[in-house]
Formats: structure tokens, sequence, C-alpha cells
């Protein structure tokens, strides 16, 4: 049975919010290998959301309508789905109890009116619990047909669609008997056009199995997609053309699915016992943020300094006035001394250093925006071993010269504990 | 004249890319007073596709589609507006030229074959340039309609939409002749709920002024909307509205439209010559990305560092071993040690410090996760001031929680320049 959701909500149409509900329910539908054909976003106008209800009643066999659940008149999508069905708006004393018991816990006054506004459903309606947020989820049956209603704050939609009605769907029978699964082979260090190149052939977002490739800065992703009657059968083709994949591209291979560079450097980092410690002008901070943005990172990040000042890169790092006068804060000598000054201050196994123009500002010929440098140093057995510097221009703005810099001072860094340790 | 969006693309109904190019296009259309009334997201499928652009070109003036222009078999809309209109494919020589060029200026190998199939159009098609892209956007006239379709990638679409798009539409009498503005009030420090509570009766989304509240971690918005003949009337209408909720909500507003925290403070440090260092543990350095993310930031950002582990902290900051020992590393005393140690270590002016539990590990019942300290530590005329310390109780992820103390730090510094300097 296929499915097309309705997102209700003027505020969509004014651009002030993503539509990530849409984005979320997708996924989730595909996994349950429900097939999804529309989208529709509609305002709070009780004509079109009608109309469009009904079109999708026409057309799928699952609707799921998100937002306009809430207590003030703009809210709208109970009272769609009543009058579209024919069948009158209930008071539940259940789920008036329940919003009157959340309100409180709260501490969140409201008028008794909405909450009682509130507590209306068409008639014969099915409740699914809210467990975070005020409005309960709404199931209408009819004709074989069902009409599902959820709110609209993301994690209220979410925790709901997952653990009520994700297993109601497949419970009475409307999930695909098509499983469909995906995984993503993530790739570092080389750009879309040579990945593209490598794998062309295999690109194709038709037929049963799909390979679609997504960048965001720094990254490309590589998407499987398999549609089949098992489980096994999916991850028995995607596995197939993961070792295609995996065979032309090897080493700028860092992860799958939800890896991310600094999660496969804190887990390398943390196998072999190793402590990092940060050096980053350019980049402010970023890059020290990343790595400890992974819970447990206390365990291998040592400490980060921020030194945009060059006072900072000399006492702090022991960086010294003359390399700093006769090559410039940016340079691959600066870097150097940066990357080994870190891990000499901190006593960490592995120091990386960041020096670079993020611009708009600052930026001249020779140095042009984007221009930076990221180093390396690391300690084996005692020893300290000549530090590894890179130089990189990176174009576009100052947020994607900083991001696409940590990304590959994180990728050096991996590659750098694949060689050495 | 009214218009509706339909976004093209398989990956959009699998929910691997969220919708941001619906967003954008909603936005750019109600600033041009042009009334949108649904957003439409099909598949890759030609049939599914000619069926939502008829049903588009039934009920709206203006239908706008983004997506499958590209070279290859998934690229479907140029043959769907032909097949829909009943207009053959005419290939365009200027087309077909420039796509070369492009290619070759990038060095990117395409097959001819290929770029001869982009350089299709319906039979007398209106063209939009593509300068950071191939495909060109296509404009159809028939009816007094227009069908607009404009690439996927959302730089490409951004750019062609506002410097050539808009401008046709205007040129062309097709925008509105109400002019929508709508203005972003930022609040900072307070939630949700009390917001809501002073605001309560100027929330409305529908009528000629609009105002809705919108929440992002740490951050609550209020967005006022205006429909008016002229801008001067819109902006009048806004004006109105924003004193009045500058009147209930005073010192908690930091800003207006696209105002950062960390711009709002930039600004201050920069005017009032001040500098800034920081010393992070939980947040790793978030901070110190957050207010070097600001171009010009070296001019008031002396530097920072991240001191996770307790030596970090004794070493570079001089926290007492003793303070340590006594209160724990996430302590009000350590935290007070931690922003006068960064101060007198770095030498500027202002000194932030944070220590806490980001989680999800690492909590216990007197020290739960989520429990911060943020301290600030200035100097005021050559004289240290006591630092100003605040404890914190953040909920929700490790993410959350390090995103809510790094606004929270920055509303401290914003709220201490605001008092003492």
């Amino acid at each position: 049975m296929n499915a097309e959701i309705i997102c209700v909500g003027t505020e969509l149409l004014l651009g002030h919010v993503v539509n990530t509900n849409a984005a979320y329910l997708s996924k989730r539908l595909a996994s349950a290998g429900i097939s999804l054909y529309f989208h529709t976003v509609v305002g709070d106008n009780p004509d079109r959301l009608r109309e469009t209800l009904r079109l999708g009643l026409l057309r799928s066999g699952i609707v799921i309508l998100t937002g306009g659940l809430g207590p003030t008149v703009d809210d709208i999508t109970v009272a769609a789905i009543a009058k579209t069905y024919g069948r009158p708006l209930i008071f539940s004393k259940k789920i008036f109890s329940d919003l009157k018991k959340f309100y409180k816990s709260r501490n969140l006054k409201t008028k008794e009116e909405r909450i009682k506004l509130q507590s209306r459903a068409p008639e014969g309606a099915h409740f699914f619990k809210n467990e975070i947020g005020t409005a309960p989820g709404i199931l209408i049956k009819e004709d074989g047909k069902v009409v599902i209603a959820l709110p609209g704050p993301p994690h209220e939609l979410e925790r709901m669609f997952d653990k009520y009605v994700i297993p109601y769907l497949v419970k009475n029978g409307y999930a695909g008997n098509e499983v469909i699964k995906t995984r993503s082979i993530r790739i570092a260090g080389m750009g879309e056009p040579e990945v593209n190149n490598k794998v062309e052939d295999l690109l194709s977002m038709s037929g049963k199995e799909t390979v679609g490739i997504y960048t965001s800065p720094g990254i490309v992703d590589l998407k499987i997609t398999a549609k089949a009657k098992s489980e096994r059968f999916a991850d028995n083709a995607i596995d197939k053309l993961q070792k295609e994949i995996e065979k032309r591209l090897g080493g700028y291979i860092f992860g799958y699915d939800d890896d991310t560079l600094e999660l496969v450097v804190g887990k390398m980092l943390k196998k072999l016992k190793l402590k990092i410690a940060t050096a980053e002008s350019c980049t402010g901070g970023l890059l020290a943020s990343k790595l400890t943005d992974i819970s447990g990172s206390s365990d291998y990040f040592h400490m980060g300094v921020v030194t945009y000042a060059n006072w900072a890169k000399q006492h702090l790092l022991g960086v010294r006035q003359e390399t700093l006068k006769k090559y410039g804060a940016v340079s691959k000598e600066v870097a150097a001394e940066m990357s080994t000054g870190i891990l000499l201050l901190s006593g960490a196994d592995i120091g990386v250093s960041i020096t670079g123009i993020a611009g708009p500002a600052g930026g001249t010929k020779e140095k042009p925006v984007g221009l930076v440098y990221i180093s390396v140093a690391c300690k084996n057995s005692g020893h300290i071993l000549p530090p590894v510097t890179k130089k990189f221009i990176f174009g576009a703005s100052r947020q994607l010269i900083r991001t696409r810099t940590v990304l590959a001072a994180l990728n050096m860094v991996r590659k750098i504990i694949c060689g050495h340790f």
C-alpha cells in the first residue's frame, strides 16, 4: 500500500521552517517497505487542506498529516479530517485528563477552554500517545485506507512515529512485502567529480538497487539502496555493490552510515590508547570542538589551544619569532612549529595544527583567502617524528573554508594513524 | 497571481535530502509579494510528475519546478514540461556551447552525448543562465501562466532565482501588488513558555499582520510578518508590533533578523576595543569556534584553551589543586579560577570559562549530566573584577547541552558588557 505525506502549516509556505518532518517520515516509511509517492505542504487554510486530503485519499492508501494539532485557532487539521469523513468531533475525557496532567507537570499555564479544544477528535478515532508534548496522534480507518495525523514539533512526531505508528502499520498489514534498505559509503579527500568518474557506471536511481551520489562540504556519500523480499536479500545486494565501490575507492572511504570523521578518528585513538592535542588558528577551536563532540572523548582528547594572535603562538607553542617574521603566520614552517609545539606543551602522542586565511578579508595575491596549512606531529615510542605538513586551498565562504579545513585535518590524522601506528 | 512549488527527486521521497529548496523559494516569493499555496514533492516518475504539473497549472498561475534538469536518465523534468504543453524538444546551439565551455573550465570530462541531451528545451522556452553549474533554467509561458524549471543544487538554484527569475517575475507583472515583509526578534535567556506567556495575545498566524513563535536550542524567535501596499506601510505595521514586544521583553532581546549572539557580542567587543579569551572544558572549543565564526574576529578574539584534563587546568590556567580536590572539576570554584586564570594568561579584558558535564556518561546524583558552570572575569581600567559565575542545568543530548551552554555563555558576556563597560 502506498503512502503520501501532507504537512500543514503556513510557516512552511513562508519558508520560516524547513520541512525536516517530511524527510524523517520518508526515511522511516522506506525502511518499513512502504512506498511514498508524494509530499504536499499546505497552509493553515481549511478549504485547501480538505482539497489536499481528498486528493491524497484518492491516490494513496496511507495519508500522513503533520502539524495543526495544537490548541490555537490556526490548528485546523483535526476539524478538516472530521469534515472530510463527515464525522462529528467527540470530546475525549481520557485525552483531557492526560493533557491536564501534562500541562501541570511542565508548570505551563493554559486556559481550560484550550485544553478542551485539544481534547476533541473525529468519532471512532484511534489515538497515539504523545509522551513529550501535548497533542496526541490520531488515526482514522475507512474503506481500507488510513489517515494519520501527527503533531508538528519534530521531537514529538519522531518519538510517536517510531514507537507507536510504525508498529501499528506493521501489525495491521500496511507495511510492504518488500524491505528497503540503505547504506551510505562515506568518502573524504576526494571531490565529487572524481568520485563520480570512478563509479559512474554504478550510479542509477531506478531499479531494484540504486546508487546515488550526495555531497556535503568536504565529504562525498555514495548511498546504496536495495529493495528485496527480505533483509538478507537486501543486505546481500548492498554488500555486492559495496565491495565493488571499496575496490575502486579504497582508502578514501573512511566509514559507513552514521560514521563521522571525528567518530572514526576517536575510535582509532581510543583503541590505540593515543592522546591528541590541537593548536588552531583560522578554525578557532572548531577542530577541538568536533573531536570533543563525541561522548567519551576525554579518553583521548588531551587539550587544545586557539592561538589567533602571534603572541600566543610564540608564548604557548614556542613558535619562533624568526619563523613568523620570515615566512608569516600562514606558512608551512609556522604550521610545523605549531604542531610540534602543541605536542611538547601537552605531552600528547599526536599534535595537530592549523593555520590559514578563512577570509573574507585578509587575503593577498601570494596568500589568498582559503589558503590553509595543516600539520600533524607524532610521538612514537617516545621519539618525536618529523611533522607532516600539507598545503590546501579551499574555496568559497569563511564557514565552508573552516569546515573543510577541520575535515581535512581529521582525515590527515586518520591516514597518519593508519600509516604510523 | 499565486504560485506553487513542485520539487522533483526520488532522493526527497526517500528522505535522503531535506527540502531546503522549497523553504528558500518560499521566503523569496513571500518577499516579492507572491502568495504561495502548495509545495509538492514528486519522485523521478514521468507519469506522476506530469499529473502533478497538470494539477499545478489548474490551480496556480506560477508553477516552479526544481530538480531533474541534469544529464542523466533520471532527469525527467524538461521532457515532462514539453509533453504537458505538447511542444517538441528543440536542441539549442547556444546552451550546448555554454555547457561545453563550463565543463571544460572545470576540467570535467563528460560525454558529448550527455551534453547534447542537456541542451534541449521545449520549443519557445526562455532560458535563465546558470552561472555556477550546468543546467540552465527554463521558462514557458502559455495562457498567461508560467512554468519555471530550476536546477536542483541549492547554490545554483538560489543564485539563478535571485539574479534572474525574481527580476523577470517583477518586470513581467507576476509579483504581487502587496509587499510581504518579515522581521525576527531574537530572544535569549528566556524559555519558550515564558516568552509565550508574555506575548500570547499578539501571537496569530492569520490576518494582515502575523506574529509567530519559533524556537531553536537556546533561542526563541518572534517573527512578525506584515502584508501591505508598500514597504513603508509594512515596515510601519512591523515597527508597531516590535515596540510592543520590546516593551514586554526588554533586555532578553539580543538582536533582530540575521543577528546571532556571537555577532552581537563581537560588535560590542569591537566597538569598546575589548579583547576576549576563553577557557573551555565540556564545550571543547565550541565557544571559541562560535566567536571566531565571525570575519574580523581577530580584532577582539585573543586566545582560547580547551582544558579537558585537570593537568591542563592547573598548568595553563593556574587552577589550584586544592580547589579541584575539594570541589571537583565541575564546580563554581573551579569555573571562577578558570576565568580569572585565562584572563591572566592571555592579558585579555574579558575571560570566559566553562566547566560542566555534557554527558551522556559522567553524571552523578549530585552532579547530573547537563550541570554547567559558566564564569566571566573582567578587567576594567587595569583592575580585575571578581568573576561572575552562574550555574545552569541544561537537559537533553550532549550536542544540545553544548550548544545551549555556548549560547548561555555568550549571553552572559553580552549582559556583563552592557552592565560593566
